[in-house]
């Protein structure tokens, strides 16, 4: 991990005051909060601050005045309703703030989440620190041939080795430029807001980023899929986890309605109830397209 | 105010059980949440949850580790000079939930603030209350005669009491058809969804609100301003004195850079110079239009 | 339908006045430019603008130069893949612009749907005209005995013959007592902001709707749904018409994949293939809920 | 300018084809549709869709079945009173789509944005070109001594020359190995997801950016202001003259009361009425900080 001792301090000095509330708390985040979770080679996710529990949404659906039934059942089959069916509001009124720590490429797709608020570490302002993404062995994958937007079978041998180097080296050479030229010893030193543009996007960046749970569910059913690219998508599994331990009965009906669940064409409901009813499908009588039948065969098989 | 017992009960409750949080918070704010706050005749606004605090927006501005600098001096600076360059982000850390009991047309002059979350006590579903509101006599102002839309004088005497008897014997017999309606007392009963379109917009309705602060000084911005209608500026009155003590470095910017602030347009900033500089300016060899000269007036003088 | 003869020459005219344009068009969205759709007994829609067609999703995707492939097989393919994949981005780079006139408690679903530009007709400012949403005899719902939020069987008889009476009367002396607040003969008036909290939620008003395709796309999933409400509904059955004559191919891609298709819980795709294995799948065995289980086999059979 | 021989084609095709519409045209904008305008050494920004024209803000903001008043000065009188009195709805009834080409690390500023939509150029499913923004000797600028977050004047002689060595040569590295790592000649071939990574900031991406005129008059108050960073300043610049030939006189309004225009605290008010009643005012006397001071006295003197 990449916490310096002062920072270690702050957040055991931040995790030891206790206050108290008359806000609604949640146990599983309570324990969270201000934690740093390693994610990839130097990056973190934290919480730190939220706002509401599960009780908070059925609250919230149902316009009370106080803190509502009793009854978790009554609330988990109120919250399982409405994430059956679309019911998007109250998900809304709770609420998370994260600090993330990120590699800037990561950090570009990320921020096409437009409903969510972010403070990033300025580098117009900063100066960044020296620490850039290199991935493991492992995640060095060679492009895919049959998908133009994912990865192969991971690099071997000298070619792995080799792009491990360039990597490094291009990166802490890119570095040591950035420093040189901002540099106002014997010289006037660059503005830091055009140094910045000679660092690549491995480098790490930083920001708070608060989110509601509608809008955070979203983004974990895009990026905690395996389509998503796997550095943002070990972010989001991180997440997944704070979630979890957040809002336990929300995450369940999350994870089966949406992150489990499978969403079926007219076209292919067609075909499962002709399934169903005995007939052979296969994707010549089916009508769909060789990709749309591929993703339907992956899930429902072939019918061979 | 409008409070059951069982609801003047639950709220108490609710004040009375705390809970340690290692979250931020806000004394100001503690000791508001969950009362009820009467606006109009009817109406509520209560406090149901919020986030965050002065020092969560400077930590935000720093994207900082810890709770930052102890000197809450650093923080006043830093947060004003946030407000006086624009800087929304950071107030966007902050987030407050309502609990709002408002008239029909006063809520359709609210949800145009889109930047927010709303839960609204559903009229498909629930049947509403007997609640209308009628203007106290000083508000029952006539048509303004130089704003189509505004009020001028309060309407006097006769005139004022036909009013207030059309008001309130609409709305009572209103409802009284409305309930007729959807009793299913020797007859199957409207649907609830079709029975509500015979109530006047004076009905009360309640919802859930929750809105960040950098949109909620935007609101009140625009509502608590004399332009606004009366009604709604009751509610964002009473906002603005729930702000002030939730974060009141924030707030003392707000009502310093926004609220008691004046924008002067491009021709105005001339027209102020040549007066400092001595200059006669008069509406003629101003160059604005009468409605711009007048509002320019109204602030600087007319030089007469 | 409830256009003046005025409006109607408005309509004409605009509709006789051709320019060229560099832009691109499409020639389903032209023939319906400005045309007035009636719906409900006073309502309308119609198209005011449009930008883009289904060319220009794809144009988006591929950020290019150019009009892009003459293809339109390709263009269809990569549109599918995008509606299937949830790339929601080309969408949104089609925009239409509606004008509609709509009963008040219809508006306040629709402005529900936050991602949108609004300029609604202000009755504040002027002074709304004496049109009522009265229900068609077969609209007429009593209260549904099975779903809180739904409607049953239409009234018969003296009962709904009495509630129409009720809706008509209600409306027209409403009506009457706001003219007679705002009259000015004899009197000052009431302030047009003030009158109109007397008029029920059956009252038409109007605006311009301006949003783009992706959330237009949004607004029909969860609104021509035979959930939403009947009045709603009848509207976005319309705007669904219209969207189909401006992007067919998108508008084909979105009824397949979208409106016609069908979201599966993780328990349920497990049930399902444990049925088309040749396993007995009941409620009983199914770890559903009733209700969950009841939807689940109103498409899929109950097994029975 | 960077375009390829087939781009240029390709625009000249755009625009020799002319097809009839219905909707309303802006002249101004027809003649810059598809030209492309070069800003920075490799940049583009061109105008590739618009809805609406000044006609379109009035009609909205009045809600109207026609093109409305024909009388141009009532059209120019309302814009002017919407624009002066924040109403912002009938502005956001215009939008337009940019196709842009620009440095990454202004492509980061810019998507702060967060109120438009946005189709960026693929780097995961696509290969970058070997185009990257090295400054104009005039705007390598030195830190600003006074403003973090500022330059200072131009680096000068050895300085600059090793500056723009430095810039180049690591720009040609990156690439070069981006280039090689993901080349299939003779071994696998890294993912390109992850060989853009060692691209730096400066490298060019392009995208599709559509957003309504409201939300771009924010974009232009903000960038092309004299606080923004130079490179995406020289961007607002362009956009502005585009917007000045596509709504003339919703531009003029917006030169005059937001681009020219002063936002004044309450404390400021109070400053100038003093002085323009003859009163001597200082910082001391003031009760402004010193910054705030200082931004004060540069627009009104400093009382010396």
């Amino acid at each position: 991990m990449s916490l310096t001792p002062e920072q270690t301090a702050e957040i055991a000095a931040a995790r030891a005051e206790t206050r108290p509330t008359l806000r609604a708390t949640s146990p599983g985040m309570e324990a969270q909060l201000y934690v740093a979770h390693q994610v990839l080679d130097h990056g973190i996710v934290r919480v730190v601050d939220y706002m509401g529990d599960d009780a908070a949404i059925t609250q919230a659906a149902r316009v009370s005045y106080g803190r509502g039934t009793k009854a978790v059942q009554n609330d988990e089959g109120l919250i399982r309703y409405l994430m059956r069916h679309w019911h998007s509001s109250p998900f809304e009124m709770c609420e998370v703030k994260l600090h993330v720590k990120l590699p800037v490429f990561v950090a570009r797709q990320w921020i096409r989440h437009r409903t969510a608020n972010v403070n990033e570490y300025s580098a117009r302002y900063s100066i960044l620190d020296r620490e850039f993404y290199i991935p493991a062995p492992e995640q060095l994958a060679a492009q895919s041939k049959v998908n133009n937007q994912g990865r192969g079978a991971a690099l071997e041998g000298a070619e792995a080795a080799r792009v491990l180097d360039i990597l490094r080296d291009d990166a802490m050479r890119s570095y040591d430029h950035y420093e040189a030229m901002l540099s106002q010893e014997g010289q006037q030193g660059l503005a830091r807001e055009l140094a910045r543009m000679n660092l690549p996007a491995n480098i790490y960046t930083q920001w708070y980023w608060k989110v509601d749970l509608h809008n955070l569910f979203h983004f974990l059913r895009l990026r905690a899929d395996p389509h998503a690219q796997y550095e943002i998508r070990t972010y989001a599994d991180v997440i997944a986890t704070l979630v979890r331990d957040w809002v336990p009965i929300a995450y369940a009906a999350f994870a089966d309605y949406r992150m489990g669940a499978v969403t079926i064409s007219a076209k292919g409901v067609d075909l499962l109830k002709r399934r169903l009813a005995g007939a052979d499908v296969t994707q010549e009588n089916s009508g769909m397209s060789k990709g749309e039948w591929r993703e339907f065969a992956d899930i429902w098989g072939d019918g061979a």
